[in-house]
């Protein structure tokens, strides 16, 4: 199962349109993330006004890195289990019900950022992700924050229809 | 103790360029944190491009208005306890060391939201804050998140200085 784009590739067009991590977004981070062997990885290189205080990274950020790069580390984890191409159907679409971030060390601002994630449980419809985020810093990696996301598949009921209508679901994208 | 502007008003310069609250970062949220009573709150309204899916407001942000919210709750709330005006120094300015929401319900993108925040743990070197997030909708708000934030006292030596160091620090922005 070949797969040379990352893994917001393979969304379908209508849940493409996140801030985080959707590739119809015009205003978004454009969070990208591919298989390195069984780990998904994210790379991302925050801008200057990205900051917390002079020098580091905001931290919302890194919480929304982590955020979506372990919703799509969930799907794509779903579609390996099933022995899947990822963006066949039935689509796998993962949402977040919950959002864990410790902040180990300040993040340096410059650097490229790198988040490591594994599915650490597989469910049909749940998939628990854990992550770690590191700076690339020219003398090696430093560990800044760690997270864990409980995703959970999107209702099938989510996406509005023509006219509106989507109420009654239980969860958040 | 008056206390007529936002929390975030009476943070020091050198640590008001945050990209969630900071008065001086020209492209941040400017989130802005007021006491109602025993509570604070945070008000916030998304743009149209803060999208999820289609409808919906994007997890990231959720994340961020609840961490920069819960850090100034952390803030006020050790001034208050300590019978000072906020902004007197010494400053006290908290970081945040976890950060945990739970997504209850899809967050309707167009009303405004809003944030309420307790802080339930006030030591000396950490503040824990626990906070709701609702939808303001014209039928009532409908509550769509929680959040925990366990924020800790930033180190003094956490603002870089003229040569950049700042290193050997433990927590992060």
């Amino acid at each position: 199962m070949s797969q040379p784009h990352a893994f917001q590739h393979y969304y379908p067009e209508d849940s493409s349109h996140c801030y985080g991590c959707g590739r119809l977004n015009p205003k978004g981070y454009h969070i990208q993330s591919f298989w390195d062997g069984d780990k998904a990885v994210c790379r991302f290189k925050p801008e200057p006004y990205h900051t917390a205080i002079p020098g580091y990274v905001y931290g919302g950020l890194i919480a929304a890195l982590i955020d979506c790069h372990s919703t799509g580390t969930a799907a794509a984890s779903a579609y390996r289990q099933a022995k899947r191409e990822m963006g066949s159907e039935p689509s796998f679409r993962f949402v977040t019900a919950s959002l864990h971030v410790d902040y180990l060390l300040p993040t340096p601002l410059g650097p490229e950022l790198s988040i490591e994630a594994t599915a650490v449980e597989i469910k049909e419809r749940k998939v628990v992700v854990e992550s770690t985020l590191f700076a690339l810093e020219p003398q090696g990696p430093i560990t800044c924050a760690r997270g864990k996301v409980v995703a959970v598949r999107m209702p099938d009921n989510w996406i509005p229809d023509s006219e509106g209508s989507n109420e009654g679901t239980k969860e958040t994208p």
